[in-house]
């Protein structure tokens, strides 16, 4: 486990944290009474909320602010749609096999896990501290041969490292050389494993009664949204630029998923689509209003030297200097900062780092990831990547439907090209069955083959060309069959492809690494865990906690948690018989960010104490002061300190039992 | 097509209906530039907006409403679970194939299909007014086997008439029989098709790389509910009675669907699993807060006699009789007609049919379906289904797992039974390696079997007991290894399986009848449609409409839509060069109930005309008067009529160009 600190400087032991998360149900392993399936999880109810709120803040930030295109498209897609965007030939990882055991593991992680042992063994043997991974030890429960003290050569720590540093850029032949050069074997057993293979990580199932269909369960949303770009474009009145977006299940067939809610087989994403015009440097029309913003970049080059040496620059400067490509990449990753700051994300564990070559998806021409740093490492969590052209060309290329903006010229283009005319009449009497054929690879013929053919056609009376299938794949056509010339063309329609720039969010591994920002314990008290989750962000928004179960309380409860509800502020009355420090306890492991105390006075004169959850300090105020409080504090209008300053603190013995 | 009139009496014309909705993107059949599959479909911007809306509704409704724990399970779902929870085994239509033609039927719609077609052939040979279903017609485009004018028996009308009352009713084997029995075949053929075979109807899939780990899709949340049940209870302190609640994607992999967004492959479902203990009647604490609603009711008997006669009834006097079984499944009855209702379902197009027998699922010993009338017929989209304690005990029995209440009793009771006492230190030597084996059989013997041997020990010093596996499968246990004597045992602990009322919603089915019962088009004009959902409801709440495309509005449109962004109101701007009339009925087509124009006097003194859908009239205010206007319409503190009294009304030719 990497060592991080909790932002009150605690370090975090994640076991710890672990159990408190699933005590308090965020999250628990699904089947769980039938033994459970690795990489599948279910949220329960405070996981849900999370969950639920955090959707609702993107949509706020990022649908409604920029008038977004929402859809909702199937998880189910036919075969053909995936094997057109390369989903079938690449979507894959390297798996190896030990023959013996049967057991299957990823090949890269197999090389990283046995080359850090014997790192590890290294580093033991010559006496210096080692940073016990314990979540690896724990989870793997297996000695792997290696971790023994074992002293290496200071060139093979070297090469170690270096290839460490690159695990990311390898495939299955380099996976398989390394295999092979440094003698990996099974950690258990220390068996030999069989050469890596490419596994598809898509679920394959099967649409309708008959087998004739094959599909998958889709790697990502965005397929639905490029596959109904027309009828976007339609709805936007044919204005560009403009985004589709989307919130829903994913899925990624996991060779052998180990890091909890990291690395799942089905997980929520949010997608955007940005369709932009390729000309005209893809600046973006809001780019002033972010480009002061700061961030701290991990750029390519920087990765390829060796080094992970963080860079804070504002976007605008950025974008400038070419360090990220273009305007509406550079707009979005400011816009993903300062989301992920909405959510309570820690700013100084928060970077973005650029993609190297070999590392990038098969459709990205640039790809900038928002990476959070917690005890697993820094986790990707938010991906930027420039699609450039590549689906929208490829769908169109595949059915031939209109993937293209039309756009009326300022300026008509006249082009100067050979146009060719062709004799149709005549083609049928004398190629027949080929006539067609030929006709078209007439037409397909390049300007320059058309340049050459119009001096042959002027000089022989004939032209001599190539198509395939037909004859001996040569054919001559006579000058009474065929025109060809220079002519000027006038293009009042200028028709293109936009590229898309696709801020990808994994709304799991935010969640999770969110939680762990939020996280920290009283006074250094592993048992008194607090999540100092954002109001906008946390489950509950408030705690009703009347001192006893004493009858007199119960009427002011329900007004409170009615009023509460019809405001719009989600609610819990814990009435239980638990002294209140216990129940105060259980809500700040539950992320709420304040409480209400109902009390004999609050009988009497109808006042109510507000707490805190990050300083437990207290204040007292009428009814409706409370709620106005508590209204103020939600959204965002006043902070705790503003409410301290302006009503009464209230101390109290009883209340922290 | 059933004849259906909107509520402003004109009779709905589904292909003008589909027309519009599919223009302005409600939904689209998914992969359409791939040529689409039948029972996917997508849904553009303004059926994301409706969901969305729809589901926020319902979590208030009843998941804040009633602190429902809301959960999140995951959809991949291993074999084993849906082994035991009776889907692998039951969750199946019947499907018959045409050998020659590779077509596949779902048995019942065929069965359904031919009927039908000859009843309507009799009615033409008898000079009766046919009805033409032109959806069916449309859809199939193939001329049915028997659509000829031919005129039936007296009798055999009859027959068919009580077998299509009943289709819902019949198992493989009846349809075979039917099949056979009037010589039903392929309809566009006339060949002979084989007898129905049972297709399970979830989609299969393995979970991870290798082949050992077979799985499907859920065909519903609940079952990820109960295996979380014991957590659950947990969450909520063992207190009972409580609730879980789930939205999520469920898939039904249809035979051959064709009824557009009723009859889909993979849809939205948001459902909920109250607990309930089983003794004491299953009241609701909340029963007479509804007690007095009323509802139309279509009951069992009813239908077993043949007809579709409803009855007006309030929830109350139905729980009285007995026509509903208990309070909680009253409760949730009329829960589910007040959130319906709140949506924009027309009342009068709403019933609560009661299941026959062998219509419900597998598990349920009670169902209410919420139906509601479209040009489809009456269309099932609520079940409220009491799921007893089936699901809850088959997971237990399969696991071991608790999923059980354990309550104080407050009276000990007092149980008089045969105890068993054994001798453990002398079975070993005495059984040896089978000891353990005949412990089990032993203390696993009835209460009658104790008594029985109690008295053969006594007689006989020693009993013989069956114990399966062991020598003969009989044992004799001599008396010095076992004591059997009546004793009181006192139980402290109530130990139950509550029972599961299930109101389980189909949010696709809801959103398109609720479409239906919202539309209507202006002065009988079809090309003129309107969607009147309640504000609540509407994609977008507010349009804003610059007079034309002068710059000097553009700072008051931008001002007003952040203003009501800012006050959570979605709101959208159309200044294209469209005339305004255009630019209403374009949104009165998608439903926005309220157009603000900005206009060359707006810019002199920030007044605005504020327009009302439904009527097309308006008022004209100061901004903040009309952004009031707005926030109290969308909130539902006013209506239409209320802004009007208190507004100045606003007439403009230009306006309804």
């Amino acid at each position: 486990m990497a060592t991080v600190n909790t932002k009150t400087g605690q370090s975090i032991d994640r076991t710890v944290l672990d159990s408190m998360l699933r005590r308090r149900m965020f999250y628990t392993p699904s089947f769980e009474i039938y033994g459970g399936v690795s990489g599948l999880y279910d949220y329960g109810p405070p996981g849900t909320a999370l969950i639920a709120n955090m959707t609702d803040l993107w949509r706020k930030h990022f649908v409604l602010e920029e008038d977004m295109l929402e859809v909702d498209t199937t998880m189910l897609t036919p075969h053909e749609i995936l094997k057109t965007s390369g989903h079938v030939d690449k979507f894959a990882d390297w798996m190896c096999k030990d023959p013996k055991t049967g057991e299957i593991f990823r090949a890269d992680h197999l090389v990283e896990e046995v080359l850090e042992a014997r790192l590890k063994g290294d580093k033991q043997a010559r006496g210096e501290k080692v940073v016990v991974d314990e979540e690896k030890e724990a989870k793997k429960k297996r000695k792997a041969k290696g971790t023994e003290a074992k002293k290496l050569d200071d060139a093979v720590v070297k090469e170690y490292e270096e290839t460490l540093a690159q695990i990311d850029n390898f495939g299955g032949p380099e996976l398989e050389q390394l295999i092979k050069k440094h003698d990996i074997r099974n950690p258990v057993t220390g068996g030999e494993v069989l050469p890596p293979v490419s596994f598809n990580l898509m679920f394959q199932t099967s649409i309708g009664p008959s087998a004739n269909m094959p599909g998958y369960l889709r790697p990502e949303t965005a397929q639905g949204q490029f596959l109904n770009f027309a009828k976007l474009l339609e709805f936007n009145q044919q204005s560009m630029p403009f985004a589709s977006a989307s919130i829903g299940k994913s899925f990624r067939n996991e060779i052998s998923p180990r890091a909890g809610l990291l690395r799942v087989r089905e997980f929520l994403m949010a997608e955007i689509e940005h369709y932009v015009d390729p000309e005209g440097g893809k600046k973006h029309a809001r780019f002033d209003e972010v480009k002061d913003t700061e961030l701290t970049l991990l750029d390519r080059n920087v990765q390829l030297s060796g080094s992970t040496k963080l860079t804070k620059m504002t976007i605008g400067k950025a974008v400038e200097i070419g360090l990220v490509d273009n305007e509406t990449l550079g707009y979005f990753l400011a816009r993903i900062q300062s989301f992920l700051l909405k959510l309570g994300v820690d700013p100084t564990k928060l970077r973005f780092r650029q993609h190297m070559a070999n590392e990038m998806a098969h459709y990205a021409t640039d790809c900038w990831d928002a990476e959070l740093q917690t005890s697993y490492g820094w986790i990707e969590c938010v991906g930027c990547a420039d699609r450039s052209a590549y689906d929208l060309t490829v769908h169109k290329e595949k059915t031939g439907a209109p993937l293209v903006v039309r756009q009326a010229r300022a300026e008509p283009l006249r082009i100067e090209e050979y146009q060719i005319e062709l004799e149709k009449k005549k083609f049928g009497p004398k190629f027949k069955k080929d006539a067609k054929t030929v006709e078209a690879a007439v037409e397909a013929l390049s300007q320059e083959l058309r340049e050459k053919l119009s001096l042959d056609l002027e000089k022989d009376g004939k032209i001599e060309v190539d198509v395939e299938g037909v004859g001996s794949g040569k054919v001559e056509i006579e000058k009474d069959l065929i025109k060809i010339e220079k002519r000027t063309r006038v293009e009042n329609v200028r028709e293109y492809t936009p590229n898309v720039i696709e801020p990808s969010f994994g709304i799991g591994r935010i969640l999770y690494s969110m939680i762990e920002h939020s996280y920290w314990s009283r006074a250094g008290d592993e048992t008194r865990g607090v999540l100092s989750f954002p109001p906008a962000v946390a489950p509950t928004k408030v705690l009703l906690v009347p001192l006893s179960t004493h009858a007199s309380f119960k009427p002011l409860t329900q007004r409170l948690t009615s009023k509460l509800r019809k405001a719009g502020i989600s609610n819990r009355v814990d009435d239980s018989s638990a002294s209140i420090g216990k129940r105060y306890s259980r809500n700040d492991e539950l992320g709420t960010p304040f409480g209400i105390t109902v009390d004999f006075q609050s009988v009497q004169d109808s006042t109510f104490t507000l707490r805190d959850r990050d300083t437990t300090k207290q204040v007292r105020a009428s009814e409706d002061e409370i709620l106005q409080a508590v209204k103020s504090l939600v959204e965002g209008d006043e902070t705790w300190e503003d409410i301290r300053k302006r009503l009464p603190e209230f101390t109290s013995q009883e209340i922290e039992a």
